[in-house]
């Protein structure tokens, strides 16, 4: 279970309020009427030199005064009283304290001073510390609200953490005005000591929280988050929301993978891979925590719609198409039970029109037809207030039918006032509720593609080293004589040999400096080859008609070096020509596959269509390593190249096996070779019988001398004493 | 102007109501109860045969019996006795009808006959009639609201038109509750005699109304649609939401342009040739009338974004980067002058953060700053409830500073009863506010991409045929040829010949049955060319080994005949192989250009990357014939393709101007044969020098006898007497 100075930060059993005040405007005011509205069962202590009395309560000069056991101290004086505070608090045994006071790293220097000392003055007692600069902490069962927020919780079982204080308020707003409930609310200021992977771990290990929620605007320490949050994941919901998308823009591309995949890419890829589920904007973070906070789950994607107007219930399927999401297909006995309670007129399918005149006792049949089915992974009901239509009745016709269900039940009533005491039915039920089509089906696609990411996690267990065998001192070797050339881009033949050390298959490329010898180099590849102009002044080959492809025989490649090299050096007179290169022909399905390293989250695999549009079509899906196969499933079904990689038009299909055996071995290099720092396989080849790099391009890095092989996610580690 | 007995229904000075009754639940109640509420100034007659006085008020037995001029009924009668009323409304000189009751055409056969009937009844007299099966009309200047909807409309300067008489009530209730109002609301019911052409036009003259909102599910008469669309954008923003954008299914697809181009693409590229701002979903559709309601413009797309709040700041700019928008580079005079207005750390640059304890001067001096640079095109304004934010004096401040601008200026204050009172403000000020950033930039993106509509349709006339002679009749003689042998496809060399009409280069494919010919074809076309198996056997030349590229002269075309028959006969030993085809290698940029027939619409023109894997990559861009320069560019620039034809990896641009010179006659072509069911030139390759089709796929039609060109867009005609 959690460390108890932890408990004692987030749910506290005695609380101090350091700078506690009646001044109307001042945080200690603000603070202290929010922790009495709350209505805290165990001692509240108000602290401030400067008053006997506060509202009628006494107040101590100091921290030192206050009598018995003290949990938390909540501090909100200014930043340079707060080393002496945490000093004094640590000293009389307060087990952490929470500190609202802004004026530390942020203000420079002397607040990073300022910073260290309270941080030296609170490791020397073990005492923890919320913040500096943060809103607080709320803890609804124990009627605690230690924060300045404007807006309560309600109680309910979600826990939140935001490293935003300025949205916490907007959150609990919200969050009240909809009926949504935490459990928990925490927010990190700038996390000078405790981190958001122990707010994980308090809030995985807390009996009375359900679900994560979690708003981030930057990790730093890559490990300890992913451990915790893929310990939280395990057995809650997480759902994050991460301002900064497209805030890549300062790193240099020397590959296309480095074009693609920028930091976001594989922050996305570490929240997948700890199954947590990632919402892209504010307005689903919000429906999102609202159908959490309902408890429904599931794993499926076939959705049915009962509506009373056929336009919203299209809107609806539109978006489930977008969301990849499907519509059931109802069992004959099902649409037969619909024809025998529904008009003529019904719509016949999913969605299901029930039609305007409907009432509540039509949509109860459908409710009841299309949960039973068994092709129905979930229902959203949607109602739009026409003549007749008795709003409220069906709300309490769709409450009765969501009470006991496995399924979720999501229910979308349009307009205002003409549904307003619909929508509270919804709220006292915990029924998630929404005001348009599009907003109930991104509930439904997060629940269920949540429902997918912790299926994914719960199911294996991810090996802690890729199971390939590798020459990784040799390769390591070439890397370090680059490095120490002053080089950070391999040559092809350095490329290969690294790749040749992890047992990628490479096409070999052989000179030849003469007709005879590309003749005898064919022979050796196998024919049909390509012949290539070799020459270092000529990195475009195709730009100076200096490439032969489909060369048959012996006879073709004779005559082919002539015109080659006579063609080059008519376009290029100035290039040297230091002959050709002879390259067995390689046929099939033309893919990426890359490597790009993060500052924080480490090497991303990158996964995509190839060839020289790659850029250009911004197709490339990103996992962290160590692959497994079911992982490398899953990311080679993220990307376009899957339908690709399937027969198509003719072609016949890309052996999977030997696809995955590569994106296994690009995995090991990523894990063992912490020099890469780009790497583009583009095109590899996969065909019937393997995967065969065309074309290859190594960007490596100098590293610390200790950097061991990459294991963000090989071990998980207990989470706390 | 408008028709007289259009204004009669849509803007009534006299009324009756048919079926009036104070029976309560009955439509006639509801509707009576909303007609006296609203206060319709001048006089409304009630008529119930079976009551001498309704409310107090006298009733007559029929509509013969009312006394003076009324120039609208409003009949909520069963639809048996329809038919009947309005024959007796036509004949005592009521100008036209709105008929809420159901039961016609949907109801079937029956139905059918009624509606029928009614609207022989109608025309004998001129008589107008909106309907049947609808919700009625709003007119808020006059205090008329004649429709049974549980909401009125607040006065305003928008015009709403729905094909959904259920979403009105949704619209209406929104729209109340978020201060946004409505010169007319008109539910269109089935439409059985005035249509949306006919809304619109009244709409475009009205002078109450400053721009239109459509509701759409289908449109059936693409002509009168589109010219009443095109005339009523060229004045005022007309913002669609239509349904059922993934409803495509049904067209077998013979051609990679079939299988991209969906009816709802052509719908699309209508919209956008009307000049008209579509909408994806519901929130946006209520934003943009928001923002539409407070008569907001600009062409411009350099947003300035002031926060109090790094992480809200953040996501406004990512979602700007989704919507294709740029963050405004602010100019040195302008971060000056916020360097002198705020603290220290403020963020120095775009997003502007005014820090978490902004005051109203704070957050008024970065207005000011911002809204005066001539970089910046408009303005959200972000404010986050934080412990000492005085959100209601920035509102204010906000309010101030858009008072007069030119510039859009939208709110985004987060959470709900923090700031209840500034969202009061704006709303009393006209001022749109949204909840999320997302949902104002959204808002942003869509008033500047109305704009640039509307910019490109003023300022240039169509072209009401394109500029390219053609050999029309030779075309359409080999297309006749085909379908009377009963064929769809055409041939490649039909194909080549029917584009050779229209002056579209297409590479020559020269047949060889010997070497010695192919040697000579090869002469005549010019080295380096391609050699491929010509044979009716074989349609996926690839496969079977073959095409041989780069054959660089005389001596590698006659080794490469024999090698290529040879290689072909031992894999397809029971092929017929005729000997190969010669064609010169062509070069350069892939693209794909395209016709598909919509069913409405007519023909659309596709454009985007080329190659076999168009189909995956789904890059196509729509536009409608006539095109022009302007309009072609527009088109390309819309695909992916436009990035590729820039200078890209060394590769030299492609000629712009012959690959318009090709759009505008394929234009021609979907222009003048009706035929044309889909096209395929893929891949059309443009290189510095020119653009020509490697490939052409042609699928005809047969179409009736008096089909003439394509001209939906050609004529506007005038919007009426």
């Amino acid at each position: 279970m959690a460390d108890s100075r932890i408990t004692a930060l987030f749910a506290p059993k005695s609380l101090a309020l350091i700078g506690a005040s009646d001044r109307p405007g001042a945080l200690g005011t603000v603070v202290l009427a929010n922790l009495r509205e709350a209505g805290f069962a165990g001692p509240l202590h108000l602290v401030n030199p400067g008053r006997d009395a506060i509202g009628g309560v006494r107040a101590f000069p100091a921290i030192g005064a206050v009598p018995g056991d003290i949990d938390l101290a909540i501090i909100v004086t200014p930043a340079a009283t707060v080393p002496g505070i945490i000093r004094d608090c640590a000293a009389r045994g307060v087990r952490a304290a929470i500190v609202m006071s802004a004026g530390f790293r942020e203000a420079g220097a002397a607040g990073r001073a300022l910073e260290q000392e309270m941080l030296a003055h609170a490791r020397a007692h073990g005492l923890r510390i919320l913040g500096p600069n943060c809103v607080g902490v709320i803890r609804s069962d124990i009627g605690f609200n230690g924060t300045f927020s404007a807006s309560n919780a309600l109680p309910g079982r979600i826990g939140l953490v935001s490293q935003s204080g300025a949205l916490c308020t907007a959150i609990l707003d919200w969050a009240r005005v909809n009926g949504v409930g935490f459990s928990s609310v925490i927010s990190t200021g700038i996390g000078a000591d405790v981190d958001f992977g122990e707010m994980l771990d308090f809030l995985a290990a807390d009996p009375l929280t359900d679900s994560i929620m979690l708003y981030i605007e930057g990790i730093h320490h890559a490990r300890p988050f992913m451990s915790a949050l893929r310990n939280a994941a395990r057995g809650k919901p997480v759902v994050v929301m991460k301002a900064g998308r497209h805030a890549e823009g300062s790193r240099a591309a020397f590959s296309h993978t480095g074009a693609l995949v920028g930091s976001d890419r594989v922050f996305d890829a570490a929240l997948r891979r700890a199954g947590a589920l990632r919402v892209a904007d504010f307005a689903n973070f919000f429906g999102v925590a609202a159908t959490l906070g309902s408890g429904m789950h599931t794993t499926g994607r076939r959705l049915a719609i009962v509506t009373n107007a056929g336009g919203p219930g299209v809107m609806a399927a539109d978006h489930a198409a977008d969301r990849g999401l499907r519509l059931a297909k109802l069992a004959p006995q099902t649409l037969a039970r619909l024809d025998a309670a529904l008009p003529a007129h019904w719509s016949h399918g999913n969605p299901v029109d029930v039609l305007g005149d409907a009432d509540a006792a039509r949509y109860t049949a459908a409710f009841g037809a299309c949960l039973d089915d068994p092709q129905v992974d979930g229902l959203i009901a949607i109602l739009t207030p026409q003549a007749l239509t008795a709003s409220e009745a069906v709300a309490r016709a769709l409450v009765k039918a969501a009470t006991g269900q496995d399924k979720p039940v999501l229910a979308c009533w349009m307009g205002e006032p003409s549904v307003a005491s619909s929508r509270a039915l919804f709220r006292a039920a915990r029924l998630p509720g929404y005001r348009t089509p599009e907003a109930a089906v991104d509930a439904f696609a997060a629940i269920s593609t949540h429902g997918r990411n912790r299926l994914q996690l719960g199911g294996r267990s991810t090996p802690s080293r890729p199971p390939v065998a590798a020459d990784v001192a040799g390769a390591r070797a070439l890397i370090e004589a680059a490095l120490a050339q002053g080089r950070s881009v391999l040559t092809l033949t350095e490329s290969k040999a690294v790749l040749g050390a992890f047992h990628i298959d490479v096409v070999p490329s052989l000179p030849a400096r003469s007709a005879a010898e590309a003749v005898a180099r064919a022979q050796e590849a196998g024919f049909p080859v390509a012949m290539k102009i070799l020459s270092p002044d000529i990195s475009h080959k195709t730009e100076v008609n200096g490439v032969r492809l489909h060369l048959a025989d012996a006879g073709q490649v004779q005559a082919s070096f002539a015109d080659l090299t006579a063609s080059v050096a008519r376009l290029r007179p100035a290039a040297r020509i230091e002959g050709v290169v002879i390259e067995p022909m390689a046929r099939g399905h033309e893919v990426m596959v890359g490597i790009a390293r993060d500052e924080v989250f480490g090497p991303g695999i990158s996964f995509g269509l190839g060839g020289t549009l790659v850029e250009l079509l911004q197709d490339a899906a990103v996992a962290l390593p160590p692959l497994d196969h079911h992982l490398a499933a899953d990311l080679i079904s993220r990307s376009r190249a899957a339908a690709y990689l399937r027969p198509f038009r003719g072609a016949p299909p890309a052996s999977e096996a030997a696809l995955h055996e590569l994106l296994l071995r690009v995995s090991a290099m990523a894990c063992e070779l912490p020099w890469l720092a780009e790497m583009d396989l583009n095109p590899v080849v996969v065909d019937a019988a393997g995967a065969r790099a065309i074309d290859a391009r190594i960007v490596v890095q100098a590293v610390p001398a200790d950097a061991g092989p990459y294991d963000h996610l090989a071990i998980d580690p207990d989470p706390g004493p």
